[in-house]
């Protein structure tokens, strides 16, 4: 048969589904699995979203302007707007396939192969995917779980930046590691990107679920205007990760006319998805108030109740849904295999993500897992009783 | 502010959407403007389909699996299965953000930067953005529009293949040409794959529209199982391109596991866009008969007239919705944005796709225009006396 591409061998399995034959293990054997592995919400997307489309009556579902819809930018704008970035217009906008498409068209509008990105590590996965796929090499720099993960040092990055690198690349607030980055150490990245010209990339589709600080978005600096790409999705934002509705946001004209280049190549963003994105932004200053308020109690439930597990050892996060966990064990990916393959309590069992899967460093952080707290607080409690149950019964395994 | 990447650059302009401005103008000035540039059809999308939107009721809209629904593919192999394709699964089946995802994961999966496709010329022109995007290199044959767009010269193919060339890519029943390849002509193309061991990408999204003879698809071949990539779309089967769901057939088991980690990195198709298609294949039958017949008839009656006009040649297509013109000028750009800006007849004009763009060879198709016959026939009536206007003013112009 032809050969296949190199990337095509390079592309790494997500470990976010990887273990997914072995969830169908447990569930073939009758278990109920608790799944903390996956970013995917439990809270209902807006009633008025889903009214949107049962009230919608249109004979043709056409295209759509490639960089999206009028009525869906506007809605952008007027949210934007609310944060305080009132410079904003629709022309800074590019309608995206989710967050997803967007960080393709962002890596393949400012890299060459072979060039270099920097991110802090752990950092969510599908990033060495989208670097894969875009002949892209991610230089990563390893933050600290003591630190709650923490910015890194800059003379960290400073030391990594070659003429190859391109930019930096943050998850804020971060997945996995739910770090929030404080004014402070932005301005020391707004320092580094302008000193080496650099583009900085950052990923704020958690920017709504934020807890004891508020978000600030790197859209503050008007000095970086030529050098910030924000990456927007409403996933997460209105619990809607199937309609596939993201944004790539920027102030650089040029980047911006170039960005609609690639937007025209396919064509069109899904309309359905603009027209349900759109009735969601509408009134939804309740919506999400009650959705970050559910979150932030799961947030101080799980970290507290995993903290109490003997050895167990979750930094607190300040943003997202997730929290990382360091476990009493060598292996965590097989410490996540046997829970799913070999243990249970009362027929349950909890799927986690091993964490390693989101350093780039082989190696790194092996005894961690991600936990995404998407499921009531009364599931998690359950959960937290089989994954206590679990680790003990794994430490004293034959 | 930080350099872009090559590609940024590199990336074309969709030749289809590129006189948009010009058409403001028209429209400005208060003028009915005939599109006939653009492949959005005005054929209802089916009833069944947007039911399904309207009685669909889930409280969160999550992602599905990264390769589609069960469902959704249940019903492609349903599809394929009642043209013929008895052997294919769901396995062989990724589901993708519309066509043009498909082909971005076909050239991702089978070529390095550098490499070469082969592709007849004209070709549907965004193969150009997908290559540059890949940072693969487009070699062209050219096909003439005297023989009607056929496949040329196999020995035309055989000279330009190099170490670097990875497939030939078709698109069949073709756009801009709306040439169907014959039985024969594929045959030919199959002894030249296997001959050189190379792909065979076949974007088949027109395979309904097909008029005097049958769509013979490149699944035909069980000889290609390895080598055959098809390109599949519900856009123009069900008058519904807003949805942006289309998939990647192959029946290369290594292929599609590396295919399935690309889907992966992207998380899920959209979800809503799988309920609605699977709705539209339930009692598909009538629907698309009816669709065919009416292109059948438009077809019928544009090429007829558009062939009246003086020094006008149109070759007579055999599928999808489109053809292409000869005009007697010389620069059918400078025409075509002439006719939008400068010239009406009795308050209207018409907007047609200069076919230039659609050539990779520069200099080629200059006196060419792309006419997508996506209107009702009283309105293309309307149209082809403007137009023929259009064309003896710009001839007789100062």
């Amino acid at each position: 048969m032809p050969q296949l591409s190199k990337k095509s061998a390079n592309m790494p399995a997500s470990p976010i589904r990887k273990l997914v034959p072995s969830a169908d293990v447990a569930v073939q054997k009758g278990l109920n699995v608790y799944y903390l592995n996956i970013g995917q919400p439990d809270i209902p997307s807006p009633v008025n979203a889903l009214a949107a489309l049962q009230d919608w009556d249109i004979p043709v579902i056409s295209y759509t302007r490639s960089e999206g819809t009028v009525e869906y930018r506007e809605a952008l704008v007027d949210y934007f707007h609310s944060k305080g970035f009132s410079d904003l217009d629709i022309s800074n906008f590019v309608v995206t396939n989710g967050g997803s498409e967007a960080l393709m068209f962002a890596l393949g509008l400012i890299a060459n192969p072979g060039d270099e990105i920097i991110i802090p590590e752990p950092f969510y996965a599908n990033y060495n995917g989208f670097a894969v796929q875009s002949e892209v090499n991610v230089v990563p720099i390893s933050s600290d779980i003591e630190s709650g993960f923490a910015l890194p040092p800059i003379v960290d990055f400073e030391k990594k930046i070659t003429e190859k690198t391109r930019a930096i690349v943050i998850c804020h607030p971060g997945n996995p590691t739910g770090y929030l980055y404080s004014k402070e150490e932005l301005d020391q990245l707004r320092d580094l990107v302008l000193k080496y010209d650099l583009y900085l990339i950052s990923d704020e589709v958690y920017r709504e679920f934020t807890y004891d600080i508020p978000h600030y978005s790197v859209l503050n600096y008007p000095e970086l205007k030529n050098h910030v790409i924000v990456i927007d999705s409403e996933s997460k934002r209105f619990s809607m990760c199937g309609i596939r509705l993201g944004a790539m946001i920027s102030r650089n004209k040029e980047l911006m006319a170039a960005a609609l280049k690639f937007a025209q190549a396919r064509l069109s963003p899904v309309l359905i998805s603009q027209v349900i994105a759109t009735a969601a932004h509408k009134d939804s200053v309740q919506y999400l108030q009650h959705a970050k308020a559910e979150y932030d109690s799961r947030r101080n439930y799980i970290v507290k109740a995993l903290n109490q597990i003997p050895g167990v050892f979750v930094p607190k996060p300040q943003g997202a849904f997730y929290c990382v966990a360091r476990l009493p064990v060598e292996d965590a990916e097989h410490f996540a295999q046997w829970m799913l393959e070999e243990f249970d309590y009362k027929g349950e069992t909890v799927m986690v993500a091993p964490n390693a899967g989101f350093y780039s460093t082989s190696g790194k952080g092996k005894n961690e897992v991600r936990i995404a707290y998407v499921l009531e607080i009364e599931e998690l409690e359950k959960a937290v009783v089989v994954l206590a149950a679990g680790l003990e019964a794994y430490q004293n395994r034959d």
